[in-house]
């Protein structure tokens, strides 16, 4: 899956990904009034308006890049109906010839791995008869619980060839609460926490390679650029989905760490940057009932970014 | 909610909480066989399979212990169908009086962790209304992106007067493979890792306290005990849910150090020795169709060997 999605970034020209993180105050007010109309303000009305609102903006932004990034939580926040929402996003977003990176953070004992695993990127079997779950193409995965439960991800992707992003150094500020903690190394040296679980994903990686970077990546926040240059180096075959870019402060100069020479090995998400454009000055133009218009011209906006601070490294 | 879960320990006189993690392999053959017939070998008959399966063990013990906890990893593996069937699970438990801890593992960055707490522990406002999502009592969080990521549970739990258990030393074989790297304390000393969450989690916790507990209360695996008597003096306050008794390896004897001498401060969670009882060999003469007298039996044994631990330890 880690050929695909690079083939995707080629094709593009964009290591972009769109995460569709919908909460409501996102939506426009002419897609809420006609969901609740229809079922009311409820669960099913919040989970119609999520998905008619994520239609739309999928149908704006799906040949500019090469994947798209659902967060979970704002489907379960909605309960069952949000999670219906979800996959018809999910299989919509393929549908669309789109890479569905399911930001779901799952991570638990091995057993438990393995049915989350199954779940969202594999099949199950039912008496003889395999089914498939949400059928995302990546999920990110913690890491906490160690290899146990990680393996289990990693078994389901040499089966399904599929990927995973596991959390090394998250893009939030208490991040370093945990994952800056200086532990000593095999060689008896203090590093951070996050430098060992990312030697971890390099390990985990070297099982599971695509044609030149592994079906195991990681996640390093646009938040920490210098970490990002170091994590870069300790995992060179672990392609690095970058949270945080836009709303949550990261710039197209703080990205270039994550990526090797030849402009590949990261990939960049925005959220709310480009799925709330609308709501922002700079777009405000497009007005709300052009919405997705303004979430397009944003992704044209972010990639002219990161270009230029790739073209700018020399 | 705290206050609620020991005030039903000390009714039941059981530290105990049933694991309701039901993989198919664990449900007898007539209740798949009905539930295929009815729905087919699909996510829909698999799900109708283990909410049968469920709701007959539900019934055989509710009057024993004061809490359940479903592991919603077994149900997402069944896609959106499965987590109907969590939800009807969670429904019927608390109609029973049983308290739900939702074993959810769930942690992001903060707005993301804020609507996870909405929908599992709070309510979500849809234009004027607000609803309830999956609604458990408590649910377990994964520390790993730090306090802005945990944060959000707790101020949901303050206003709705839920709980949560923080995940602190995991019950699996590699737990120890992040979770005890020695890191450096504010004093300079060097100390597992899961002492520092440890004590992140008593500073937590005494912003939602209830009459003699948190509610932020801790994971502790049974299978570490003395890891647990460090972190019984480290939190006082937490509550400790202790997984991996039975199937996992942990005996009644490893569990003492997890308790206060008063013989409250931690709850033990069986999951396979209780549901799949029947399969063992020392409850084979209940038979398949008698499956949820079984686990009575399990709970009853399990609370025997509890109480005799608690009172050995003299």
């Amino acid at each position: 899956m880690i050929d695909k999605l690079i083939a995707g970034i080629r094709k593009t020209q964009a290591p972009i990904v769109v995460g569709l993180d919908p909460t409501l105050k996102f939506v426009p007010e002419h897609i809420r009034r006609k969901a609740f109309g229809e079922y009311g303000e409820t669960m099913k009305g919040a989970a119609e308006a999520v998905w008619q609102f994520n239609r739309a903006i999928v149908d704006a932004i799906c040949d500019l890049v090469p994947a798209v990034k659902p967060q979970i939580a704002m489907y379960e926040q909605f309960g069952v109906e949000g999670l219906i929402a979800f996959q018809k996003t999910v299989d919509y977003c393929r549908e669309k010839g789109l890479i569905v990176i399911g930001d779901v953070k799952r991570g638990d004992i091995g057993s438990t791995s393995e049915a989350y695993a199954v779940g969202h990127l594999g099949q199950v079997r039912v008496g003889d008869t395999l089914c498939r779950g949400f059928d995302e193409d990546f999920v990110t995965v913690n890491p906490y619980l160690g290899s146990d439960g990680v393996k289990p991800f990693i078994k389901v992707c040499q089966e399904e060839k599929k990927g995973i992003f596991v959390l090394v150094k998250t893009s939030n500020p208490s991040s370093g609460e945990f994952q800056d903690r200086l532990v000593k190394d095999g060689d008896g040296k203090e590093r951070p926490l996050y430098e060992i679980v990312g030697e971890q994903v390099a390990a985990w990686g070297a099982e599971c390679m695509g044609a030149s970077y592994s079906n195991v990546g990681a996640v390093v926040g646009a938040t920490y650029p210098e970490q990002g240059r170091i994590l870069r180096s300790i995992m060179p075959k672990a392609f690095i989905l970058v949270p945080g870019y836009g709303a949550q402060g990261g710039r197209g100069a703080d990205l270039v760490h994550f990526f090797h020479e030849d402009g590949l090995g990261a990939i960049v998400n925005s959220s709310r940057g480009i799925i709330a454009a609308y709501q922002q000055e700079q777009y405000a133009r497009y007005g709300e009932e052009n919405f997705a218009d303004a979430s397009r011209a944003a992704v044209l906006a972010m990639k002219e970014d990161i270009t230029q601070a790739l073209a700018a490294r020399g």
